[in-house]
């Protein structure tokens, strides 16, 4: 019993996009324990698209395609595949009052070529999208042969995955044994120091350990194999312990945390508030503080305070400073802090200015060049410097800018 | 004449990396005007790699490998290449010096292990690997049967790519015509609708016209071969042209132009400025606009009025009105805009309030209802209603309102 991953879509063929589906699929199928050998990419085009899938069925039970459902006419996946086992393209109702709903809900108008998204296989299940309006099916036009089909976009594959055919897949009774994993998350050390101090753990065999440098971040991937999720995770808590015992403050969550849903939770436990004040990073500080639905509990706001004038203006930074000290400095920051957090009354002000490049640098302030600036009750202030490295381009370092704030936030509210 | 794509190692099916180096080397082809119809991910195991080398050469003439090509035990691609078409393999000194010589600089010692490395295939040409230890192969086999390999370290293989194999393959003589593309851009159209508009066009076949659907927008690939660079953008001008026409103020860009480097462009020329006060999205949208290196010119800052005081005191916004209309209203978004425009004294400001969801909807204001105001010279104020669907996610409807602000800019700075 195995599965084989089939990406369809010609703008894998020209490097158009990357293929990120086949990465997620990959890691989806170890986590429920279905074995898969082969991932093919192929075009738009039906001739072809029949050859991959008569040498899947000869090496697989399993037939996960992605790509091809939309409605234009280079989208040619769920006829071919019908056309193949020779079964009829039946039109669904059900499918064409979904797709009115949703283009209602968005007040647009639904055009004829959507109905193609309506007309599935007899006999095939609904694989339903919640997202978007192409649905996907679930088919087994033979008895050893079962098919199931995704959109080729990102966002609408992985949910229809995950409500769907998970569940669908585990009721089958594929996949004995799973592997879970659970994925430690750190900030604010490299990879290499971190995998020195956890470097025995690397050794275990189950469950392994392995370290994966992210963007600005490291994670250890703690996984187990084992008949149920509850004896995988009974294996990996203790290596989980140690391992958060050896990190101390430079761990920071797991699996789905973010440094800005770690710090929501501290920030609503202890009843505080929190504003920014942005000068390199325009907004991406708030912007990932929001990204956490209910964050308006404690996050009221801040100014992007991008040209000089509106940190005088609307944070009350001393122009006599700005000339003096320029506006990346240690003095700025800390100005930029204390005056989101008093006009904002909040109980917290995060401020970040620097130098995101590519240009602007200078000997003495060179690119990646970044303050994070800190005000909180009692009127205490402080600010970190930072060199992220002019190598880094300017979205990795306006990326690690607002984490690093954030982080300095994190640890500081965890040191009282 | 056709290229296949073959990519070695058990880590992509375990989705452990993605697959990065076959969206490389399919937009090389691409450019060379090399044809390839599929790409396959096989892990390091012979018979199965055997399996995938029988297939491939069913259905191109040249194979190109990634991965496996290391010193550990896993690393088979090139002695499972060399068993399956029966050729010995010899060990080669000059790799074994090229190794040695690497292993001196790095002041590290070379283990026996490396000397794996030096074992090719009788008859085959060395493919130098400059920065790595592990060499490729250039050989063919059989008359009608190239084979290249390339280890999986991505900025290995893409030097050995552009400094061997290309100069290699262009001396074949394969891929005389190239393929060039250009990618229309196009905002506030949905893919079916715009794909009606121009659905002539998808029956050209040089150049061709195909839609994608991306992110909250909608993409026209036109590809042309031909002989040069330049005489393939003969070919597409003109379809450019024709569909630059049909789409009006829907077209935005092509290639790598965003809205904001788009919107840019527009502000600098006119050498008007920019400020924004956004709620829902957070700093989403000055974080889109500083994504432009450059954007201090015309971007001021802006102020994120997440909580209804931050839009009351440090935009003027009425708390009456807030009370009235609420905090998501026309009347809202539009004081909004007038306050941040007076208070950062720019030509132009943009405002969004709505709700992202997944909480906090009602009957009559959903998830996904986005007011979007503008403020301009003259007292010029206009704000727009959007429903963005309560199926989408909190991310895209913060993605989608952000960047739906910016397109209603960049219509009105057009239709002057």
């Amino acid at each position: 019993m195995s599965a084989e991953i089939i990406c369809v879509g010609t703008e894998m063929l020209l490097g158009d996009i990357l293929n990120s589906n086949a990465q997620f699929l990959a890691q989806q199928l170890a986590q429920l324990g279905i074995p898969h050998y082969y991932q093919t990419v192929v075009g738009d085009n039906p001739e072809r698209i029949k050859k991959v899938i008569e040498i899947a069925i000869s090496r697989a039970q399993i037939l996960i395609f992605t790509g091809g459902l939309g409605p234009t006419p280079d989208d040619l996946t769920c006829e071919t595949i019908a056309d193949f086992f020779g079964s009829p393209l039946v039109e669904r109702p059900e499918v064409i009052e979904d797709m009115t709903r949703k283009f209602a809900q968005r007040s647009r108008v639904m055009t004829p070529t959507n109905l193609k998204q309506a007309l599935l296989p007899q006999g095939a299940d609904i694989l339903p999208n919640p997202t978007g309006t192409a649905p996907g099916i679930i088919w087994q036009p033979r008895p050893e042969v079962t098919i199931l089909t995704f959109p080729g976009v990102p966002s609408e594959m992985y949910r229809m995955w995950e409500e769907t055919a998970v569940p669908y897949l585990k009721s089958q009774g594929w996949g004995k044994e799973i592997i879970y994993s659970r994925s430690l998350r750190f900030w604010g050390i490299g990879e290499s120091a971190l995998a020195e101090k956890v470097a025995p753990l690397f050794d275990l065999s189950n469950p392994t350990v392995a370290p994966y440098a992210g963007k600005g971040e490291v994670r250890l991937r703690v996984s187990a194999k084992a008949t149920s999720e509850t004896a995988a995770q009974a294996l990996i808590s203790p290596v989980e312990q140690q391992i958060k015992e050896i990190a101390g403050l430079d761990f920071y969550g797991v699996d789905h945390d973010t440094l800005s849903s770690v710090i929501g939770r501290l920030l609503r436990s202890s009843g505080e508030t929190l504003s920014v004040a942005e000068s390199c990073t325009g907004g991406r500080l708030g912007q990932i503080l929001t990204e956490v639905s209910g964050s308006s509990d404690y996050f009221w706001g801040g100014v992007i305070s991008y040209d000089n004038s509106v940190k005088v203006r609307l944070l009350g930074v001393n122009p006599q400073d700005l000339d003096k000290f320029g506006a990346v400095s240690a003095t700025v920051a800390q100005q930029m802090a204390v005056g989101v957090k008093s006009r904002l009354s909040t109980t917290w002000g995060l401020s970040i200015t620097g130098i995101a490049g590519p240009t602007g640098g200078t000997d003495t302030k060179p690119v990646g060049l970044v303050y994070v600036g800190i005000a909180g009750p009692n009127d205490e202030v402080a600010s970190f410097e930072h060199k992220f490295g002019a190598t880094r381009n300017r979205d990795f370092i306006r990326y690690v800018s607002a984490n690093t704030a954030l982080d300095t936030l994190r640890r500081r509210l965890l040191a009282r």
